[in-house]
């Protein structure tokens, strides 16, 4: 594991490490914000921030503003890339396909199968890896944006127990019935559409083993809102199933990180109150 | 002029816009946040930033976090180009010469003099616009990085009593005597050193008709600090001339925009003491 980058902010350190993931069977770079607190040696619980599309691991960490509170509530804040990349990885010319593009699950079809695993990495291999190197507690959080959104709800949803708490930035709630979402599990996971319910938040919410509270937020004048993210439907799957949601609705805010940036301060104090 | 770009941002809305300028004879753009005060019809004073080599109008807006701070304050930032561009200009291959790196002079050799004219622009031009086209005051602060830390410095000390408070991060003080300054003096101004020393912070000091105070933020960390930006030589001619300044260094900072973004709060609280 090698250090590519290390940054002081806000009195802690932004450090963006490279290591070989035996999930992807790839080298995976991901950025980790240590507070003064882990710093010190105390050790930190850690929320882990999944992006959208196109982005790698330097999108949150130089656009969000995350550290401050990071630094101020003792988190550790893990931000992985969004997939395997690497010219003997599959590819897609598309933005919305391959690499920049998981969708934070295992690819059980040709040419994916053999890296694009990013729930092995996501949710095994990466906090085992933080735990091991870095002042970390076992306490996990999960969040993320858009595709990342996505990835956060679902691996809150499939892991039981695993994350003491989940949110989510205008998230792909319902992939298998909007384009990014039928496109992805198509080429990922087949075109039986049994597989991709195991990968939907609107279709896990039903039979969710664990009630745990959902907070989103969603701008409304996100380019996406209508074609890609459709929170109406998590809204409902969540009142027929008395899953506990916090959807928030914000006028004038788009799909971009100035969005995220106005409210990460929030989703961090909701997860530090949670890993308490 | 038109608006290219509207973000909402913490209550207020991030905008970016693009005019022909009359000083450069070029399209510029400029970063323009609104507060939520300004957009309420309340007017504003107005902080000008000044970024560094290479940056356009996207770094600080994207990357500083400042939006917070404004909002919080009342405050408009605006953040311009740092240089003309565009087929007709002309241009250097280096990064440190040419398009990106204006160095907030009124070029006077060919082939610069007839775009390069960044001094008209931030000082005469922008805030005439600014003050005609948004909710803003014509009480007016003005702050930098690196070489927009320069830019601050000599414009503040050129033009006083135009500026109500002045701060830079990491600046280029002393450009006559580092390899930045020197290329691009020889280039804009030519090979005479006496045109260079009114560009030059270190040599305006001595006869500063306004002793106003000067905030300077530094990492110990910074790669440029021994070779391009020493500070000692700021503070040794601010001592000489009993000129006010509050020169701070960081253990462990770099020259990044995590170093901006740890102390952007403490410089607009800053600027709108002495705006108020």
């Amino acid at each position: 594991m090698q250090r590519i980058e290390q940054r002081a902010s806000f009195g802690g350190r932004q450090e963006v490490w490279e290591h070989h993931s035996s999930s992807t069977d790839t080298a995976m770079r991901f950025g980790i914000y240590l507070p003064p607190a882990a710093l010190a040696g105390q050790p930190c619980p850690v929320v882990y921030w999944l992006s959208g599309l196109t982005c790698n691991e330097q999108n949150f960490i130089t656009k969000a503003g995350a550290q401050q509170y990071a630094a101020a509530l003792g988190l550790i804040v893990v931000a992985p890339d969004t997939s395997p990349r690497g010219e003997g990885v599959a590819n897609d010319e598309a933005y919305d396909l391959g690499q920049g593009a998981g969708f934070y699950l295992n690819a059980t079809q040709q040419p994916w199968a053999a890296h694009f695993r990013m729930e092995d990495y996501v949710v095994q291999e990466l906090p085992a890896l933080v735990e091991a190197h870095f002042p970390a507690t076992d306490k996990r959080s999960i969040c993320g944006h858009s595709m990342g959104g996505h990835g956060a709800l679902t691996l809150a949803l499939r892991h039981p127990g695993r994350y003491a708490s989940v949110s989510a930035f205008s998230p792909i709630a319902a992939p298998s019935q909007v384009p990014w979402g039928q496109k992805a599990f198509a080429a990922y996971l087949g075109e039986d559409r049994t597989a991709w319910a195991a990968h939907d938040t609107v279709a896990l919410i039903a039979n969710a083993p664990e009630r745990l509270h959902l907070l989103v937020d969603q701008g409304q004048a996100d380019e996406f809102l209508a074609g890609q993210l459709q929170p109406e439907r998590l809204q409902a799957a969540c009142q027929a199933a008395g899953h506990p949601l916090t959807l928030r609705l914000h006028a004038g805010y788009d799909h971009s990180y100035y969005f995220i940036a106005s409210l990460i301060g929030e989703h961090l104090a909701h997860h530090s109150q949670a890993l308490r």
